[in-house]
């Protein structure tokens, strides 16, 4: 039987700003990243959201960003492996006080935003954020995007990966995402979006921007919590998956 | 046989800037208290205190204070218990992620600056402290101001308890330390601070500024390394000790 | 005739963080608080808000607060008049680059949040706020609580002052602010709070929550634009208050 | 008669920590930069920078960075020249404040470390700083590495422009500086780059790493005073100009 997870952005508030529809998006996802404090997130929404995914029973994972909260971790930074391990090492370890406090698990990390991006076209970055995660906990999982850099580096640092996919972005016939200031870069028919999801996962198979067919894995499909009608997206691919027999779970009853 | 710890803030560098004789005042001590990132430290000297700590076999505690670098956590900030427990859960956390990557024990945690002094009045805020830790980890000592309300908060959060002195501070007829600001707060003389110390730790006695007999429990000894003199006077109240029989060891051999 | 000015925080968005129905509230007031990046707002959210006010025909002044954006602000913290002095003087500063850049004038300063507060009630933090303001510019206004230190400040250090009431709460027999913790302390009546401020701004009177009557001085009415109900009194108090012959205009027409 | 400028970055201190030998070095130059609080420096430190300037005589700067006080500005980020025109104005206006308040005027803006780099690259970004700069005071000179795109840009703003050379740095063919990565970037022998400098100034001629004689226009030389020796040679590179008949004086008095 076909599994898979859904994940979504969380915890992004900090102090008097609110971001997001966080209790509105976390009933139709299996595992939600939270942000540790760096581009966005501050303790208390940390200790808050923690008790708000223990309560619904999705799984946890840290989210951890550049020290960036003025560009929401989004803009490249020329950082170190050996810096971005420790910003990795030290965002995770403040989220595991959260999650060892109520008494639940850090099932995985997936880096945020610009992390994300360099890690992924980056192998020395993505190893010393595999082995940064390895050296504080080997069972957490590393949540990449598929075909990248930062899987094969959490392979090699001995951890457990999730491939990542997007259903509202286009793919590149060597399975990399479409540059989003490429045209056509993002998939705006919502039930094309869909359709094309429910064949990443069903199939492992995508098609370019190109034409090509691309394999792809497909563990976990990013989903958005920001606004109404994203949280709607995230039910209807729900309901899309369900319909056909995809069972949602979370990424650690995948991998 | 009489025990006691040498304490001392460590780690408390920051990105180009560096503070502290580090490598010199770990050879003396028996616990240090590594900064956490919001008044002083960051990742990647965190990742290198807990190295140096742990290759010079001492034992590691966290430091946390306010969000506040500019002052370096020495300005009071009224802060709401809640508030409190959760940057005291997230700083703990962060370094309990290097105290994981590097295979050793977080032995302690004690509040810096604003936060130690206030916590040590405010029984709401040393009991969100307190019960902060021990929702992280109840096997982690809370080190406070001997007599003060962090102690008392501590043991009723069931967490082991350190009792702190000062060697160069004056007390008052209630145990309290004199405040900065009044006159005779500060014992200049080194040999005066010394024989105070041993007396704190072999008999369990201090005579307050205005003459009083008082009890002190001293578990723990606050020692600086600032410069080049306050190194000399942590190896000149070792061997004080020592050569009255006084073994140094850390808190978790003691409590 | 009567003349008042209507003032509401503006700019306090942050990075990716957005707050405050800016557009909607400032159709309606005569002078704008803009964040200076400290407790909130960023340069390029300055930027912004100072062209929103120039097109909109509105008066600028500055909003420093402390430095705590976890905090909005609005926890008091123990700075020396020194650092608060350096502190205004910084923000003022940044957003004078902006007002500059814009080709407009900037009206006034007022302190922000616990900054306000404090500085209310401590002759040497107002005392050095007012002389940082001075020192930069001699012809900005400086805008605070009426009756409170930062007025009197404000004259001694020669600087125009215009005293600021607030329409939604309740005053003390001296003439102060009942507490927010006290019971009464907001007046949840719309009708009865646009009733309360016309006669503050007409007669000069207010009814303490004791009964008595105080004399009060209201140059500036200090109004909110969080939310569509907020932007709802807005409109009501100024047409309440033109329907009585009072007119709108920022400070520099009054004082 | 020959002039040239020494300049040197001044004012990185930050709260508690100090960095930079600020009171020896500013008696040997004649334009210093100052830190404005994004990569290094605060508002108190701010305020005694320019201070310490005005005693001495020396022109004031202001040394914009990016947002990145951990990477102390010298990290590559990724900002749009929107944000770096915002962050540059925030920051001169900031200064701008202080030496209002000390009554002394700001002659120049050096933008600092990893902005500096970029801009001298990117067009794009070097323009939205020098009309940032143009827009706020078009009477502040752009001081700008030597042959960069930040010279043009300054420029093409209308700006006074002021190009600076590297004593201890070598140079390309095309005049740019040799990368640090690469071999032979940096002049070891002080004696080789003092007389380098002399003749760069002197003649207008640098001999590129690669054998060519290069055009260079010098009218301000870096230098540092991060420790003793680095302060010596400024004491000797001042003394080899003037043994030479170069004067020193500040950036206003050569472009």
């Amino acid at each position: 039987m076909n599994l898979v997870d859904l994940n979504s952005d969380l915890g992004e508030s900090f102090g008097a700003y609110t971001i997001g529809l966080d209790s509105e998006v976390i009933r139709h996802v299996s595992s939600v990243n939270v942000a540790c404090g760096y581009h966005a997130g501050d303790p208390l929404v940390m200790a808050q959201t923690v008790a708000m995914a223990k309560e619904a029973g999705v799984a946890i994972g840290a989210h951890p960003g550049f020290p960036d909260l003025m560009g929401f971790g989004r803009r490249n930074m020329v950082c170190s492996p050996k810096e971005a391990k420790a910003y990795v090492q030290y965002q995770m370890g403040a989220l595991l006080a959260f999650t060892a406090a109520a008494g639940v698990k850090l099932q995985h990390v997936k880096p945020h935003g610009a992390l994300y991006n360099m890690a992924g076209k980056d192998m020395d970055l993505a190893s010393a954020i595999a082995e940064g995660i390895a050296e504080v906990d080997r069972d957490v999982i590393l949540l990449g995007l598929a075909g990248s850099k930062m899987i094969e580096a959490g392979r090699a640092a001995g951890l457990r990966v999730a491939s990542e996919v997007f259903a509202d972005r286009a793919y590149q016939a060597d399975g990399s995402l479409v540059p989003r200031k490429q045209p056509g870069a993002v998939i705006h028919d919502k039930d094309e979006a869909i359709r094309r999801t429910v064949r990443m996962v069903m199939e492992g198979k995508v098609t370019a921007i190109t034409g090509e067919e691309v394999s792809i894995s497909a563990d976990s499909i990013c989903v958005h919590g920001d606004n109404p009608s994203a949280v709607e997206f995230v039910k209807n691919i729900r309901a899309a998956m369900e319909a056909q027999g995809v069972k949602i779970a979370p990424i650690a009853a995948i991998v």
